[in-house]
């Protein structure tokens, strides 16, 4: 069959999104692996699929595969490109969208000039949970990296990050620390690396080495992570302005107990039509 | 305006081909970076724009842009693209298909299979044209890398060619190698490094490391370069299948003087639209 599908991106993070309410089609993970195919597909980092609610209290399912064909749970800067895509294809008139993910249902609030605000759920800081092996839940930790001592922050924003600050973020070599980190003991699932360079209580940069991936353009959960790191210790306030490399995220978080809220921006890149 | 393009490849080489006989739009040279952009754009090795011709005698006129904006001259496998699109796009009715290019008229012929044959033009060897520094030509030269001496042939196809025959092109360190060659002294203004395993007189396999890119998928001019050198030596007869990474391609040449034919397949990915 010929499927429609749009390509979208969120400060640079990109993605294929298919609409499984007006066209029907059961993609295989071989489909999925060829749709995100830079070469001999259309690529992306991750497909984006568009189905019915299961249930009538939600507006959408909304299902996320990276591109080796395998189902995740989160993708924050994904959750935008799926609000601004059911608007934009009128498939809702809601500027509120509730919308069922394998984590559980999310909140999608549709603002303007393309931004939408994603509700991220509440950080997790019990080590256990993160998990992360440490005696008992602290601010900040200690961790060996190359017979140095590093101090960490470590949080639960449904995958696992840690967040060490950083005098300049231009300067850190990612290449070399991100990998130590990522699979350092302490972390038994491995861990996303945030190394976070404070501007102002207002405002931060951010480069976030992704388990299993490297350094990418935007980290949605590590920006959240970040900033929940950075409040924990007085160094910023409850809304923050997150400079990533692929583009600018705004998060705000009102202290423990509540969601972290993240506002940003979506790009519609072009509309095509493929065989399947 | 909404352009309407199509995405292809020729073994792994891969294209946005653009009909601007049916569209009228003049892309600048960030239209062509942001078409070629593999995250913030359609994402592709190359831009082919299909044009009228300028003068009666040829059926179009091919323009070919690297992912940077700028023109370049010659493209194999964009060519067999270029060809399948212009009758899968009705565009013409004929099998074989003059075409104007920087480099001068060029002959496309559509086979079964979705092959389309190239004439990729004469081999030249004089080292002045390649431009390569020897005193006099020859079927091979040696070339000193890292206090070792290396047997290579050196062929111009439009562009420059080193090529060195291999026991086995799994073994060789081509991203060490490559790059000592590409920038040797010996060719003032660099050179493609092809590293050519002879399976049998009839096959080869080879990997390419291009020119200010690096290794490639699948280059037809490295493949022509190959072959020829190899009949030189004795080595293959007058038609070769080539295995490069990215896929088979058939190299025909019938000796001095005569013309190269390259044969390959040739893939349409999908079809899209994009706002410009």
């Amino acid at each position: 069959m010929l499927l429609k599908f749009t390509k979208m991106h969120g400060a640079g993070n990109d993605f294929v999104v298919i609409d499984l309410i007006t066209q029907r089609c059961k993609l295989r993970p071989r489909d999925i692996r060829m749709l995100a195919d830079r070469h001999l597909g259309v690529g992306c980092d991750q497909v984006l699929l568009v189905e019915p609610p299961g249930s009538p209290d939600v507006d959408f399912r909304y299902r996320i595969f990276n591109a080796d064909g395998k189902e995740v749970e989160q993708c924050g800067n994904g959750a935008r490109c799926f609000a601004r895509f059911v608007r934009d294809k009128k498939l809702t008139h809601k500027r509120v969208i509730s919308v069922e993910t394998n984590c559980g249902v999310i909140q999608l609030r549709i603002r303007d000039n393309h931004q939408v605000e994603v509700d991220m759920g509440t950080p997790v800081f019990e080590p256990a949970r993160i998990p992360f092996k440490a005696q008992e839940e602290a601010d900040c930790y200690p961790l060996e990296v190359d017979g140095q001592t590093l101090e960490i922050g470590a949080v639960s924003m449904g995958n696992p990050h840690a967040v060490l600050r950083v005098d300049s973020v231009a300067d850190v070599d990612i290449e070399h620390l991100g990998p130590r980190i990522e699979t350092h003991e302490a972390f038994p699932k491995k861990v996303n690396a945030g190394f976070m360079q404070v501007v102002s209580p207002g405002e931060i940069r951010l480069r976030v080495f992704e388990r299993g991936v490297g350094e990418t353009l935007a980290c949605g959960t590590g920006a959240c992570a970040a900033v929940v790191y950075g409040l924990n210790r007085g160094w910023l306030r409850d809304t923050v302005t997150v400079n990533l490399p692929g583009g600018k995220l705004s998060i705000s978080w009102a202290g423990p107990g509540h969601s972290v809220k993240m506002i940003g921006p979506t790009a519609l890149v072009f509309e095509g039509s493929i065989k399947i």
